[in-house]
């Protein structure tokens, strides 16, 4: 469907009439409301739903809501009053459908028409800090929003409405309102951005509500291009190069890989899942041939699916790019999201009804209502959190995200596309949880959303200055300079690649990317190992990063760790007076609390964090240095939290260089008993064995005297190639990317 | 029974003979056994219990269990295997009186054996660190332990014992073993002290198992006093000033004020009630005449009580004095103390059992077997936390500590004795948590229990030079200099004294107390009113902390926050190159990271913590300022958190001196939501309107325009007494301690 055959396909479809539901309604069928009355008879999740619904609705019966002139930003009064109108019209308009109770209905009507005598007394918003200002709200977004709520209820009264209160709604609100967010502002209508699938989705919503085939088609398909070639609050430009489509369809194309990863990251995956959703659950209802849910492959479903796969064992999100931490499946988005999957996906059989068990909550919708259901019915399947590779970009060609899960740890490499606007330079990071906890952490975004006192609820300064810099992420960092100069122009340009992925043996997972752009002249490379073993209480994680280098240049190895140093075999000498790491690239933002030398050729590096302990065991030289980090400076409003890291340092030389080490989780606390067992490591040395661009050869050894030799070639990801290194004492022979040996 | 009396009570009671069990039950009756039987017929918490116990001996039924020559110091092979011992002996005995099945009297007879074949063959363990150093353990404490557990798991063989092997474990073993703890370590034995307490425990239950008067009487009594002058591991002093008792009823008089407050705050209080209600528990069962939990009007269950009520929403022990944060009464010994209080105390009506069910787990003792059978019958009532004065000394007369809760807030102010080698010097500080999180906090003990790598899990050496320095509290430090220059000598001297304390009236909870002997030449008195009122979200705190100086100096109150800072009205310079903020005293360890001036007669520092919003409203005057410090200078090892605070800095003059500040807890934020409501104090002013030595007079205003006046009287604490106080417009009349006006 992405080769513009759609677009005749689907021009057929739209002159085919009759196409529209007989009940006005927009995204719930009449038989799917007779249904759903049922559940109002006993106890279960969904009539739960349907009475915290009535209270939320109740006061405003007698009060009625007000439809105040727009006057504030995010945050103040007017702004809040319209976001409160459009979630308490969408909730009486549902249960107007489902009681018949027409003071339900009457709340609407006499809402809508306060804002239909409002529409036509004043131009756009008057705040102008957006690239295009709203009508209600600042930013034409939140209309947008507005939209896509308020067409649901307008849908639930449609019928019910006499033909001139619906005339007049749809010539002087809906029709004008539509058109507002379309045609008089196509930088913001033809986009393909989380914006314009909103803009896309209130149009079209609208539309199919007032049966206006123009609407619905742009909606779909766009506008014709014209000068949109402006840039965006963010600074991203308003037009891809390149870009030849706009509309819902387009920017389902543009924005998903087709593993269902969006490209702007999860914490606005779950923010554009909305409209993406909820206007095809409209188009299923009222255009069924266009058979929406299976477009690409299910494409929406998808991203579902992918998206509650990137989040931790708390439902948490991994705060990939700009991200608040703390966003979850817990959100009305995602339970939205998950009661279409399954209403739509493989029903019973994903075990989504586990996350919805966890949830303890159903959304006001059909879904909503199969999931009560099913789970009334003890339907209840686990939820498998598993190892996966998420390919980016609309061919899957454009890097990925690699996550390994083992025990309760879960580690997150991240090697996609740069994210336009709200990406960091964080190529070749990774993350790492334990028990749903950050122990190495990706700062996230430097926000407080909707927070007044932190500038607003908007991104800080600091977001730029420190949160997407390199440093600020658990990857490389080369001459103590940030990936792509911090430019978002050349990061676009390129994508990591994918080296290796495979997870078909437990014991042994594996994934490998590299990337040459992030800095010039330098080829990197990261492989990811994590190895379980009964000599070890966790799987351990086996890092190596490999770097070729085109000149003697600075290696700094961040680990933006959780929690408190243990111990260290690097001698630390305490900073008293504390200096700043730098002046640029994020590193004004961190003061230097200690510095230590190498001491030889292994090293340690053991902390704590929520009842468990970690350790970096490192393969080191003499040459290596360790600094602590402490983030905090030039930060007179404090915007920033007080966070730790430790960098690993090596003098990076001319061509190959090495950071090898193994990661283990191991030990416990209790508060309670007090009892501290396996406190230290069960690893005594990490070696490298050999290191060149085409092979790495790494052993280490436990206190068992255990060991285990690792070789790995760089060069050659074929799974059937032979091959053999020599090394001091024995050649290696073996037959795929890499071998793992256990010798007692 | 405090009057001496009871020695001559006692020495009657003990000459009656017939006074022991015949089943050798130390701690279990025979009848108790038959009915504790009968829970194993169905599924319970005791059952439960039962089952896991079965499960954790059950491998050394087999393999035995080793007894190793000790050598080891804590956290080692030999200390942890010993400790193992005793804990499976123990189990081991209660599951032999409750299935009967003798494979368990074999393992604890065997193990027995092991013991007294090695007891003979040394004299003490090798380690010499300890002020009474132990035999299979590094110190008698942990020998005790030891004794005390074991002593159980004899009894419960003792009559299944041979008259021979009998004869031989009391002959070779247990008797040797009571002298070595008693007699031959009198330092240990004599104190009054958690250790004496263990010891004291140890020595009466092996005497009562082996009917041996003379250890019984030791117990109870103490040895006659001989050289103990020395000092013990901490510096603290053997033997009281004017101490003329010993022995366990001595350390029960010592130690509990009336109101069950043991005198070195809760963490070891927590510590000392195993001893003390296991040999409780044995002197019942044995030596009923004795009548032990009505000894002093039931203190030890009164203690326990009191414990409870000296925890936080989680259940944990507030930080008081030294103390590991995250202790609760979700420990073992809470377990065992709360199933006696409900088995001796006022059972159903206290509440107890809603604590039960909340730790899902009874201990292996007849109460924990009363207590699952009430939970199966469903008699839960709700547990109380309350407001109240728990006084210290065991005359009540040595000070207190002051709790306010009101809604999930709970305020804890200290005035208590200092509490020996383990006090901190933090007189007047208080404690702030809301919904179970610490906003003010205590930074607790500088030590990580049992962990090797932080200096063998003892008190590390920054325990002293920081956490116990009064810059690590919520009080004010004047001239920059520790209470009592940090001497405990001089902190035991005087204690605070209680001003005021009444929690009558839900809506003004207040506490006040006074101190003179932290600063010389200075008199302190600090006041809290809890005060609850339709006008604000939660109940606001209103501080008023006075100093009357001698001198000019310079005063600092820290406020030891947890969260993100959000906002202040000083205009704060952030300092980048960081200064230490000073050179002893624990300033040492603080870098200075920001410094403002006041921003005239009303500032406001507003932070984040854990979805809330907190305010300090803060009446100011020019000269004010305000200091942000960080924790974690002077700290190579990285012993300390890296926490926070800001110091609100007042220039002292000679005289009378007031901070007068209003903290609001308030507003709420959902990371899914992203809704961010009342994130400002609705406070918008706080002035001193009135303050000498006798009287202290406050206003406030809300956002609406609504006003409080709060005036104090500092110098008479009577109920019924008449003041007037003359303001500029206005004269206050009132009778009694205080009173609160509003005025719309």
């Amino acid at each position: 469907m992405k080769n513009g055959l759609y677009t005749v396909v689907l021009l057929i479809l739209l002159s085919v009439s009759s196409i529209f539901g007989q009940n006005g309604n927009l995204i719930t069928s009449e038989a799917q409301l007779q249904e759903m009355k049922t559940a109002l008879k006993s106890d279960n999740l969904f009539h739960a739903t349907v009475n915290d619904a009535i209270e939320k609705v109740a006061p405003y019966l007698t009060s009625g809501l007000d439809v105040p002139v727009p006057k504030d930003l995010a945050g103040g009064y007017t702004h809040s009053q319209h976001k409160l109108n459009y979630s308490i019209m969408q909730k009486a308009g549902m249960l107007y459908q489902l009681t018949g109770n027409d003071t339900y209905a009457h709340l609407i009507k006499n809402t809508l028409i306060k804002y239909a005598q409002l529409f036509p007394t004043f131009d756009r918003h008057p705040a102008t800090r957006s690239y295009s200002p709203g009508k209600f709200f600042w930013q034409c977004l939140n209309d947008a929003n507005w939209l896509v709520y308020t067409s649901q209820a307008y849908s639930s009264i449609y019928e019910w409405l006499d033909q001139d209160t619906r005339d007049l709604l749809n010539q002087k609100l809906f029709k004008p309102y539509a058109d507002f967010l379309s045609v008089q502002t196509p930088q913001f209508f033809n986009r393909l951005h989380n914006h314009s699938t909103w803009a896309n989705a209130a149009v079209g919503m609208i539309g199919l509500v007032m049966h206006d085939e123009d609407l619905i088609e742009k909606s779909l398909f766009g506008l014709p291009f014209k000068n949109e070639n402006t840039i965006d609050n963010d600074g991203g430009s308003i037009i891809k190069e390149g870009q030849k489509k706009a509309g819902f369809l387009a920017n389902i194309d543009y924005a998903f890989s087709p593993d269902g990863y969006y490209f702007e990251g999860p914490y606005y995956q779950r923010y554009a899942m909305y409209p993406y959703l909820m206007y095809a659950l409209a188009l299923d209802r009222n255009k069924k041939e266009l058979d929406i849910f299976n477009y690409d492959h299910q494409i929406l479903l998808k991203g579902i699916e992918t998206l509650v796969q990137l989040s931790n064992e708390k439902g948490e999100f991994f705060p990939l790019n700009d991200a608040q931490k703390g966003m979850s499946y817990f959100s009305r988005e995602l339970k939205l999201a998950i009661s279409i999957a399954y209403e739509y996906g493989d029903a019973n059989k994903n075990g989504l009804l586990s996350i919805v068990e966890e949830l303890q909550s159903v959304p006001l919708n059909y879904g909503g209502f199969l999931e009560s259901n099913a789970i009334a019915q003890g339907k209840v399947t686990p939820y498998n959190k598993r190892s996966l590779l998420v390919t980016d970009g609309n061919k899957g060609d454009k890097g990925a995200i690699g996550i390994l899960r083992g025990n309760r740890q879960e580690y997150i490499m991240k090697f996609t596309q740069h994210g336009m606007g709200h990406g960091h330079f964080d190529r070749l990071s990774y993350l790492m949880y334990n028990k749903g906890d950050e122990i190495l952490q990706d700062y996230g975004a430097a926000r407080y959303v909707n927070v007044n006192q932190k500038d607003g609820g908007g991104y800080l300064k600091e977001n730029k200055t420190w949160a997407k810099q390199t440093v600020a992420h658990n990857t490389l960092v080369i001459g103590d300079r940030t990936q792509c100069h911090a430019k978002v122009d050349k990061a676009e340009k390129a994508t990591p690649s994918l080296y290796y992925f495979d997870i078909n043996n437990a014991n042994i997972q594996i994934m490998s990317a590299k990337d040459s752009i992030a800095y010039d002249g330098v080829q990197q490379q990261r492989t990811l190992v994590l190895i379980k073993d009964d000599a070890f209480e966790n799987p351990i994680l086996l890092d190596l990063f490999r770097a070729n280098l085109s000149s003697d240049q600075k290696l700094r190895m961040p680990y933006n760790y959780k929690g408190q140093m243990m111990y260290s075999t690097f001698e630390n000498k305490s900073l008293n007076t504390l200096p700043l790491l730098g002046q640029k690239d994020g590193f004004q933002f961190l003061w230097k609390v200690g510095e230590a030398p190498s001491q030889g050729k292994f090293n340690q590096v053991n902390w704590f964090n929520n009842k468990v302990f970690y350790t970096l065991n490192m393969a080191t030289t003499k040459e290596d240095s360790i600094n602590y980090v402490l983030l905090g400076a030039n930060d007179p409003k404090m915007n920033l939290r007080n966070d730790k890291a430790f960098h690993w340092l090596k003098k990076g030389h001319k061509g190959e260089n090495l950071f090898a080490s193994v990661l283990e989780t191991h030990g416990s606390y209790s508060y309670t008993t007090e009892l501290a067992p396996n406190t230290y490591s069960s690893i005594k040395n990490v070696n490298v064995l050999f290191h060149s661009t085409d092979y790495t050869a790494v052993s280490f050894e436990n206190k068992s005297g255990e060991k285990w030799v690792f070789v790995l070639c760089n060069s050659d990801a074929s799974t059937s190639s032979k091959h053999k290194l020599k090394l001091d004492n024995e050649t290696l022979k073996w037959k795929g990317v890499y071998q793992l040996k256990k010798l007692i």
